[in-house]
């Protein structure tokens, strides 16, 4: 049985991409062509939340296919599924089975932490493979409350989790940012402790399949840390809406240019409506417009690390 | 219209009781009994995991039946309805109403963490009223992202928000406890955070809409925080199965008493299968075992706050 990592790593010199898509439906930037009659409906209903849930996962499907030879992975963001309840949840398990079944592992998105007792829950709820719905092939945690809160999700070799470390929004530094007493900050402190609970779990590749998550935002810090955290594999999220460029995440890449994969949702799923695309693109053909940015990315990426 | 918090202690004044009671149905801590035909099947099907969730909303039932008025609230924790898939979140929003219908608030522990426009989508998910489904009344949430992640659960007045500062498992310390180059540690620093982004939803009774997770594990953490955090409620979990008692949780409440709920989850709705009562309940009996053991705890924690 190959390790997550390895597994995930094989696909980005296969097809020679390092793009994560992520597929988060915000519900006010979904094609309106899509929505037709649900269009405008202001009052939530049950109805009109399943409708809504059945638009999202032919959004999704739509994306997956045309995007799948381009991207490594694709990264279901779950709030925007349990914001339409069990309905959501129904599109969220459809989504991953479908991006499984063209190729592409799913990362889900969910930043879950608590106890090891409960954080056994949300592992075998996302990651344990069980015949009534897919599992996901590696999920983000939050590492807050330590060690133990973080072991169960290293139990599916198979699987992989991706750590917060140092996140891409703007008051990221309120904690991490926050200089302990004897060296460092805590960003990095945890950084290296996500290096010490995953080194058990390396893959052949080098990398653990417990990676860690490092905004595009900061680049100084995402290079820094590529440097303190060998075998450390990054999720470098920010990307594209929220401000990151290809010259801000090559600091992240090893030199072999790999050791991570770089998140863009936004910036690609709603790429015909909103960012340099929407002019050449109809709504219509927002999947066509995501393969096009997501085409871009690679290729920005590929460039800057030559 | 009340503030969350105002409604909370509200409750408190009137029933007497500082009891949180989690609802964490462990799918192998279910009593035999309930479970019937499902009883020792190994592998989840569709119809198995609609059977066990159907079997979980009358555990949920019975036992809130049972508490409803020895207890001030009711924390579903999200991960074991999770387990179950869409039909596990169906009766996550079935426990909710009916909680809500027998009068108590329900503080739902899903740790929600993220960037602002996605903590966003999640208050939406849990918080915000709507006519497809119940909303709860508070959420935990993990403040690892600082202030921008925060605020989106402050939007409701009429609904709380508990951030993580000391929780209540053996690795709380890894990060938590880290010291800091100027003056205390992370959990201090993380209260004062607290302290400050809910400044401006207190309410009459002096405490703010988002409160503070302190464990019951760490007594000296606890009374300390209480003394540099006034005004910030806390929602204080590890009493019984994680080995808080009620000597250990006093420190955590205001020279009025005031101040906290204390959770006990496995304690309270196990109680029957496991612990000191479960020699003289029946599994059958569990509900009732249950509401023994809350009544136990709130005079326990009664009787040491005299």
């Amino acid at each position: 049985m190959k390790l997550f990592i390895d597994r995930l790593i094989d696909g980005i010199k296969q097809k020679q991409t390092r793009v994560c898509v992520g597929l988060d439906p915000h519900l006010d930037l979904l094609p309106t062509p899509l929505l037709g009659e649900i269009a405008g409906v202001e009052e939530y209903s049950q109805a009109s939340v399943r409708g809504l849930a059945a638009i999202i996962l032919e959004f999704n499907r739509k994306i997956i296919e045309e995007v799948s030879d381009v991207v490594a992975v694709v990264k279901p963001q779950i709030a925007f599924y349990e914001e339409l309840g069990p309905a959501g949840m129904e599109t969220l398990f459809a989504t991953i089975d479908y991006a499984q079944k063209q190729g592409l592992p799913v990362l889900l998105d969910a930043k879950k932490n608590d106890i090891g007792s409960t954080a056994g829950a949300y592992a075998r709820a996302y990651l344990e493979e069980r015949p009534d719905r897919p599992a996901a092939d590696a999920l983000t945690i939050n590492p807050y409350l330590g060690g133990d809160g973080v072991k169960p999700f290293l139990k599916y070799p198979e699987k992989g989790a991706f750590a917060l470390v140092r996140t891409s929004n703007q008051s990221a530094g309120d904690i991490q940012d926050l200089r302990l007493a004897d060296e460092g900050c805590v960003y990095e402190r945890v950084g290296l402790m996500v290096k010490q609970w995953g080194k058990d779990c390396r893959g052949r590749s080098g990398y653990s399949n417990l990676g860690a998550v490092v905004g595009a935002t900061y680049p100084r810090e995402l290079q820094q840390l590529r440097r303190q955290l060998p075998g450390v594999f990054f999720l470098i999220p920010g990307y594209g809406a929220q401000g990151g460029g290809a010259s801000d995440v090559v600091g992240g890449f090893d030199e072999n240019g790999l050791g991570a994969v770089v998140n863009s949702s936004r910036g690609i799923s709603f790429a015909a409506r909103r960012g340099p695309l929407s002019q050449d693109y109809d709504e219509r053909d927002f999947a066509r417009a995501a393969r096009t940015s997501a085409i871009m990315m690679r290729d920005s990426i590929n460039q800057a690390l030559e």
